[in-house]
């Protein structure tokens, strides 16, 4: 599995995916599922995988190529005039990816199918934050739903449903996200550590702050024991059930 | 889905349970999911179900109609000499069950599934806590796995991970399995209340506590908004993350 979250923040978006990939319990690996293009000072995309790996490797591989070559039949998500529409071509792109490995060669017994999660800000617009499904349909963040995880989402999600409050900075932002992955990474072998980190500050059209975070890091280490004091310390102060 | 626990402590056993039942979003329904069968005195046992309501209400009832029937060719749980027999018999007939609804007649889209956990106590043996699965075989409860989650199980095991403690008292264990419920409802629809709630102390041989909790619960609501307010305090008090 995987645990990716994009999220809304007056201040920008925020991004932390994990790095863990695995075909089974016994055949674990590690591979980046962050990925950015940018225009320095015009726009900035940002996507997570989560999902069958050699569909979401072809997925970058083919956005990748596209940007390079601009002449392409297909548009470039650095020439698309607004986020929908490279919501959009990465829409199209997956669902023909997964279309493609379905109709031809061996069966494999797992699925081909994967989820995205797109962000960033292009000259002109807001930030914006989407999901793309597997079908190549998307959905879009809102007020009332600012932040998607994707993968092993469920361990993660009382913390931020609890936490979240629109005008973090990006500092308070990375603490909750950092107790939601610890959450899922102490519940769940298929979430690890290495994680990556990237912040998107709102018209600034340049990535802010981009990080690895690897098992050794002091502040992870800090959160994951301090969270877990915290907690208990919480749970002692709650009054007692009475029978 | 449903959510239920049951948990080994050092003072005995503890169970809780919802009774949300879906076929869908738009088709939910109460139902118990939390039996006990009982020779005062001399045994207790208690099961709660999760999975297909027809399967699990049918083993209720086979298991019922055991106990009834001393004379039948099966066993009852109340005559087995051990909870190890209790747990063979209760897997053997949600085996059978299963397999008599996959052979015939009509074919759902939904499996036939369910899984069980079985908690309980004979005379001349210690408390003892079991998952069943839908093929029928079991695992038991241990020092390094007190507690088995069964339904949605996810949302509620980072708090239980982290807080649990054999030599709780049931009234912190209550607090506890409050808490990881609360967590659950809060984020996953096919969860709600009311809740059962059992505790049963050790060598008593008699229930010790039986409470369903209902939505305006004074404990429950004051849980649910304690949580929250104490979790956004632990997460406060953690150091921001610095760049």
């Amino acid at each position: 599995m995987t645990y990716c979250v994009g999220m809304l923040l007056n201040k920008g978006l925020i991004f932390m995916s994990d790095t863990r990939t695995n075909a089974g319990v016994d055949n674990i690996s590690t591979f980046k599922k962050m990925f950015t293009w940018s225009n320095p000072g015009e726009r900035v995309i940002t996507i997570m995988t989560a999902g069958n790996l050699a569909t979401t490797q072809a997925l970058v591989s083919v956005l990748d190529e596209r940007t390079k070559a601009p002449k392409d039949r297909k548009p470039s998500i650095l020439q698309a005039p607004s986020m929908f529409q490279v919501a959009n071509i990465i829409g199209d792109t997956l669902r023909e990816i997964i279309r493609d490995q379905k109709d031809e060669g061996q069966q494999a017994s797992s699925t081909f199918n994967a989820t995205i999660i797109i962000g960033g800000q292009i000259k002109g617009s807001e930030p914006r934050l989407f999901l793309v499904y597997p079908e190549g349909n998307f959905i879009e963040a809102s007020k009332e739903t600012p932040f998607f995880p994707i993968g092993e989402t469920k361990y993660g999600k009382p913390i931020i449903l609890r936490a979240y409050d629109p005008d973090m900075s990006f500092e308070q932002a990375t603490k909750l996200l950092m107790v939601s992955f610890d959450s899922t990474i102490k519940a769940n072998l298929s979430v690890d550590l290495p994680i990556d980190l990237q912040c998107y500050e709102a018209n600034s059209f340049n990535v802010t702050h981009e990080k690895r975070i690897y098992k050794d890091d002091d502040y992870y280490l800090s959160i994951s024991s301090g969270w877990g004091d915290a907690l208990k310390a919480a749970f002692e102060e709650l009054e007692d059930f009475k029978f």
